[in-house]
Formats: C-alpha cells, sequence, structure tokens
C-alpha cells in the first residue's frame, strides 16, 4: 500500500496511510449516523465543524498535560494523527443520568450523579457494543489489569479538565465516549475524536442540547448548534 | 403481623415470620418460571428436591467455613434461614461459556473461561435485572467499594468450593448466581438458594444439561433432572 491508502472508513470519519508509517491523515466526513449506523444522512459542514472542535479540545488536552494522538490540522476537514493500536473500548464517564443509562436504570434524564461513573463498551458493531465490565475486558483480552486501571485514571483526568473547560463556555458536560490506542511500545493514550458527536453537551442557561441528541432526537439542524459549540470554544481558547 | 405472616411471594419460594424475628420460614414451591416470570409452570415435585439439595449445599459450604443464612430443613419442602436485608445484586459467577453471556459476546457456549468471571445483576424486576459495573453498584447505593470487594471475594470462595463439590460428583459447574444479605450489624452473608434452578451443571461425561436450561429450552421434565442431582449430592455427602 502506498501513501494516500485509504485504511479504514468509519461512521464519521476516514483514515489514510501517510509517507510516514506513523503518522495517519484523518478526514472527517459530513455525514451524521445513529443506531450504531443504521440511520445515515448528509450534514453539510459536519466534517469542518467536527475537526476543528475535536482538535481545539485536543490542544487543550495537550496544554493539560494530558498526552494525545493529535499532531496537527492539515485542512479545514483533516487532521494528522499518530498512527495507533486502537483498543477496542468505548470508554463512556458519566457525571449526569441522560440517554441508554437513565433508561436503563430509571434514573431521570438531568439528574447528577453523586461522582463521575465510568463504563466499558466492547467496540464490535456485529456485536452492536455491548455493555461489558472490567473482567470481560480482561478475557476478551482486550487490556490489563494495570492497562484498565490506567485508561481509567485517565479517563477521569480528561473528564475534569473537560468539564472544566465547557464550564467556562456555559456548557454542562453530562457525559462522553473516548477511546485509547497503544503505541509500538504498549504506552497507551488518547485516540480518535472529542466531539459533539461523542459528548452529551447542554447549555447551562437554557439546557438546550448542543450535540447528537438533536439528531438522534430529531430536534432541528445540528449544523448551527456544533457551530455555535466551535465559537464558544474558539472564544475560550484563543 | 404476627408469627407465620407471608412476607413475600416470589418466583420459586414463599418467606414467612416465625415467632423469632431474627428468623424467617422459607417455602419451596412447585413452581418453575422463566423470562423474569413471564413463562410459568406447576412442577409437581420441584419444591422438595430444591429445599434438600440446597440444605445440603449450604451445609457443606458452612462446614468448608463459609457462612451462609441456612438455619436448618424443617419439612420436606420448608426450611429455617437467618431473616437478612437482601442486597439487590444477583451475583453471577461463570466458569464456562453459556447462556446470555455465551450470546452477547459471541463466545461458543462450552468454552470454558481463562478464568472465572464476575458479574453484577441489578435485582429489580421492573428493570428487568439489568447487569450493571461496580460504579453502578455505588451510584445506586446498593453497597460500598469495600462492601463490593467482600462479596466478589466470597462469591469466588464458593465458586471454588461448589466447583470441588460437583466434580466429585461427575458435573461441571459452568456457572451460578448467587444472594448476599445484611445483618442488623451490617455483616454480610450467603443468602437464597443455589440449586439446578441457580446454577448451569452439566454432566461431566455426556454434556447433558442437569439444571433449568431443560426448562428454559424445552429439552424435557426437570424432576428426573433435580432428582439426579440430589442422589448424587446425597451419595457424596452423607
Ligand atoms: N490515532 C488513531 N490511530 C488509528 N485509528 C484511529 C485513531 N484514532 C481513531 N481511530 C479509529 O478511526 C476509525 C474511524 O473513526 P470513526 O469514523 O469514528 O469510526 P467508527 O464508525 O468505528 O466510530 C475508528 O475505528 C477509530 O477507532
Ligand atoms: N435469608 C433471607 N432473608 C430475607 N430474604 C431472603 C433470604 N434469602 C432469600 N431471600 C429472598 O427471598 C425472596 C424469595 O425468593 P424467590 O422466590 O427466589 O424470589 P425471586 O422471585 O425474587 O427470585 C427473594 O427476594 C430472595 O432475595
Ligand atoms: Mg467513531
Ligand atoms: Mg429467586
Amino acid at each position: 500500500m502506498g501513501k494516500n491508502t485509504l485504511l479504514y472508513e468509519g461512521k464519521a470519519k476516514r483514515l489514510f496511510k501517510t509517507d510516514d508509517s506513523n503518522i495517519l491523515r484523518v478526514e472527517y466526513l459530513d455525514q451524521a449516523t445513529a443506531l450504531n449506523g443504521i440511520r445515515k444522512d448528509t450534514v453539510k459542514g459536519k466534517a469542518e465543524l467536527n475537526n476543528e472542535i475535536t482538535v481545539l479540545i485536543f490542544e487543550h488536552l495537550k496544554k493539560k498535560g494530558l498526552q494525545n494522538h493529535l499532531i496537527k490540522i492539515v485542512s479545514k476537514h483533516e487532521q494528522l494523527v499518530e498512527a495507533l493500536d486502537i483498543i477496542p473500548l468505548e470508554v463512556v464517564i458519566r457525571n449526569v443520568s441522560a440517554g441508554s443509562f437513565a433508561k436503563r436504570l430509571e434514573i431521570p434524564e438531568g439528574r447528577p450523579l453523586a461522582f463521575p461513573i465510568l463504563e466499558f463498551y466492547y467496540k464490535d458493531d456485529p456485536l452492536d457494543d455491548p455493555f461489558i465490565n472490567d473482567d470481560h475486558v480482561k478475557i476478551l483480552e482486550i487490556a490489563t489489569n494495570q492497562e484498565i486501571e490506567f485508561i481509567k485514571q485517565k479517563a477521569h483526568q480528561i473528564n475534569l479538565i473537560l468539564i472544566d473547560l465547557f464550564e467556562t463556555i456555559g456548557i454542562r458536560l453530562i457525559d462522553f465516549k473516548i477511546e485509547f490506542g497503544r503505541r509500538g511500545d504498549g504506552t497507551i493514550l488518547l485516540a480518535d475524536e472529542i466531539t459533539p458527536d461523542t459528548c452529551r453537551l447542554w447549555d447551562k442557561q437554557t439546557n438546550e442540547h448542543l450535540d447528537k441528541d438533536v439528531y438522534r432526537r430529531n430536534l432541528g439542524d445540528i449544523v448551527p448548534v456544533y457551530q455555535e459549540v466551535l465559537e464558544r470554544l474558539e472564544q475560550a481558547l484563543h
């Protein structure tokens, strides 16, 4: 495979090889999906918004000492990242009850949780990303005990940084999903994206959804909503 | 409420008060259920079999130093137990892939697991006993961190004792579900039952199901199957 070979096409972005085998080019797509890809729509402008949002957030995390895969933005809808071996876990942190959590445990959506809770989902589309526990992570050989502890600690650290960041721009961080990857030497770092696709963000004043729930729940157009998040982040971070 | 008041009628047994507020009488029922009670049948003889099986197993556990609620058997289908405040957790240990675990993670039924894995389900019929993780146990205030560790340790200890016991009678312990309760002073001990209703037991030679899967999967009459388990236990333990 030469450079610029498409490595993988996901639901929100494409991964390409580059000259350097340690570096990937990520192209964000004008595409929104729900229900694990069953629902799918073209959304003009989403690629640029998510690319710019995730770059601002990953740069901020780096400034706060939190290592991650981001190298740099290279066009409105593209960025370079460290090529990692993705750990097939969706790591979810919840600060406030919402979504599947609210439904499964009948804890009303919007109720703050006494402490941030962490959940693992096995990133496996054919299995529909099942919710799993630490023993499952180990039996599936997804990660060792030590790695699980490291991932949990990092996820909670990221949560604290993100809560603060969103707080300064009038947004409550309800919950979010992150992914981690391994370098060749086994070190683990934050990868993938942090965008309104992967977070629940509620306006502090109005409780308005500023995230993909606008699409999932048919509440309107997501472009102005993601635009709003980007503009607030730009004001806070530039 | 006087003595002999019915306290609770569950899917497999009834709880009655006794003269002593610390002691309950448990009456086992000639009833089999599946799908969280949606399917329900009268099964003549099941009450006595399960009462006798669980008494043999709880006595054996006690002999091995494992505290539990059992006081004594008082009739073919009744036993006295310590009245406890049941912790609303179904604690599941799996030695071999089977059932919902096999389906959710596509690990073929019958495949031995590299180590015994533990799962918590929130015992709540309206919610359909959802699978939860340690953070959920804490956020729901079901148990503290320390209590969770204690319960896990006890469950694994029980597993080792049961594997050995069933091994001596030609049975593989595939998985099982247990419940724990709290005394007034906060100490936690094993409660409820350990029977072919709550374990998966496979004949070591033939792989035949010697448990409630015979009912769940319509493989035949469960009475001779439970009878077989009781007879083997009696031979080993008397
Ligand atoms: N640094 C990285 N190295 C390798 N793969 C990555 C990196 N960051 C993200 N990925 C992967 O890129 C893929 C494409 O992203 P996305 O379109 O969101 O996919 P999905 O549909 O699986 O969510 C995902 O499988 C994601 O795990
Ligand atoms: N020692 C005990 N003290 C109080 N309750 C108990 C004790 N042991 C078992 N129980 C409870 O007895 C109830 C009746 O049992 P069962 O018919 O199996 O109920 P279920 O339909 O909830 O499974 C259950 O709620 C169980 O938790
Ligand atoms: Mg994704
Ligand atoms: Mg029961």
